[in-house]
């Protein structure tokens, strides 16, 4: 799996279909979806969505991440003013940076924004490039004693000269929001424990399945990519959700004749594309966790994200799915304020 | 899967057989196996056997849980003895029994009579039924602060009074030799981490494949049970062996179809002769964790144990089988040595 490498679905009709519409200028990135009706299901926690599509037969539903995100986040905002009303306390994320990469500023922006979205106090630590593994972990010890701050998250890749598994053990357990601890990761893999945080990705993956009320128990389940942040805390959920899961990556000899036994794929492996309709059940949910830059010169910044499965094929195939952009990914930030807004609760017994 | 129960393999031809030998006086539990041949392999460590059956075709091996955990326990008693030659320290393993169940005192009584087998100390704690869970953590605590003591087993289960769990996580995790602690599970699930130990019936399990010189890497592998202490965390082991894993349970709707993809199958889920020849592919390997006690009026005790896998149709199918008993048992207890001895060494920096 790892020699394979699709920038795009290129051998299909559908992808030939949609170069030549993007050759006319119109992208028809999400092809399945004509015309796109949501509604919220009785419960207030649910979505039902309805596709019609003029281009396709494909019933697929698409798993609109953005806008589960947005309810959840509309929830958390509700539940912190209650907090505060009733006994004056305000969840805080503490987010520590150290160096100057481009794009771990631009997340942690993004976080801050968040927190502030929904009324979580964020305090943010910079620290340089050349700092030492020492000032991290004075940051880190200060925050674990701060009682105003419920979460720490030290965003990574940190500099190399740092042992990154040395400052994230530091993190004390009561407020590691990302769950990554391997304590948590033992209590998650474990009947009858329960973890105090679960990692985010994998959580809105979960979570999405359940806000559109689709059903894990009993269902097959593969898990591309074994990673500890994604793959495997993913297939530890839907294996305690009663799932049977199969988790696929590098070394797996046929990964498209067992990904085509699932009735739910995840897929989280970082490969443009890979997986092709022809690897998907028919009715099979798709949970989509890549987001691949690929070439483009039609696109504004000369590339455009997609997702590890290919879109346009998987939508005539599935019946669901989730688009790359806007499916998984604002669910991950939305769990992290989920995340911070628990341990609030549970450090101040608040129910 | 709970609702099935077999306790004979009762409508195979090759079980009419053996009932029927089993009439005329023979009992022929171990169909498969005619004249067993067991050779050393060149590296002395590994296990090369040879089976001519006369009353089947089948060249499956028998995998020799006994004669390779007499192995390992000779390899032990080596090093044990040169670590005492060397600095002095005999590794000590200490019990705790809370009770009068005659199972477990059975068990401590084996395990006891193991470690003296191989030159491990062992400290032995039994204290009264109605003893309080502070007496208990009391002797935990113990022997956390020994240093003559190197590992520490709660015999379960515990009356039900006490609170298991707690008294399992006061056990200090460098001297948890059951290896069942959270935070154990958790390394053994995230790659790049290592546990400090892993649970001895899985380890017992992928030891077996080892010593036989059975590949893992890339295979098919089902693991029927999905228990904390043998399914999950052998799933996990296989699943660091780079083998594609999927976890069998009782929410499994297919566990044939499935199981019957596996090339190393790994069974621990206490239904005797659950798993038959038709979920079996041809030259599967099979570890069979069960041991399942069925009525037999022609045994002397009233009852034999057998697996969950009906060893005599597996027999014609697999390449490989553990028997029950004298497959998997008695790897539990080597590998509970193998930790006590692995913990006085790390804790006494002895290579």
């Amino acid at each position: 799996m790892a020699s394979m490498m699709f920038t795009d679905c290129s051998s299909s009709t559908t992808s030939r279909l949609i170069l030549s519409n993007r050759r006319s200028g119109s992208i028809l990135l999400r092809q399945c979806v004509g015309q796109l009706r949501l509604r919220t299901t009785p419960s207030g926690r649910g979505f039902s969505l309805s596709i019609r599509s003029s281009s396709s037969p494909s019933p697929a539903t698409l798993v609109d991440g953005k806008a589960v995100a947005k309810t959840i986040r509309d929830e958390i905002t509700v539940e912190v003013s209650r907090m505060n009303e009733s006994i004056g306390v305000v969840p805080g994320l503490a987010v520590i940076l150290v160096g100057d990469r481009k794009d771990s500023a631009t997340y942690v922006r993004n976080k801050k924004k968040a927190c502030e979205s929904v009324g979580i106090k964020s305090i943010e630590v910079r620290l340089p490039e050349d700092s030492s593994e020492e000032d991290v972990l004075k940051s880190v010890s200060g925050f674990n004693d701060d009682p105003s701050v419920h979460g720490i998250l030290v965003q990574l890749p940190l500099p190399s000269h740092m042992d990154e598994q040395n400052i994230l053990n530091a993190v004390s357990i009561e407020k590691d929001v990302d769950g990554f601890h391997p304590l948590n990761i033992g209590r998650l893999a474990m009947r009858g424990r329960e973890p105090l945080f679960v990692p985010c990705t994998p959580k809105g993956c979960i979570e999405l399945l359940h806000r559109y009320n689709f059903e894990i128990k009993g269902k097959r389940a593969v898990v591309i990519g074994r990673s500890n942040i994604v793959g495997m805390p993913a297939a530890l959920l839907l294996q305690r959700e009663d799932a049977t899961v199969t988790i696929i990556h590098s070394r797996t000899k046929n990964p498209e004749e067992i990904t085509r036994q699932a009735d739910i794929i995840i897929s989280a492996v970082g490969q443009p594309n890979m997986v092709r309709g022809s690897w998907i059940k028919p009715g099979a949910i798709i949970i989509d966790v890549g987001i691949n830059p690929v070439d483009d010169p039609n696109a504004p910044r000369g590339y455009r994200l997609v997702g590890d499965v290919c879109y346009e094929e998987a939508c005539t195939v599935a019946s669901a799915i989730t688009p790359v952009p806007g499916g998984v990914g604002p669910m991950t930030i939305a769990m992290l304020l989920s995340n911070t807004l628990t341990s609030a609760k549970r450090i101040h017994n608040f129910q």
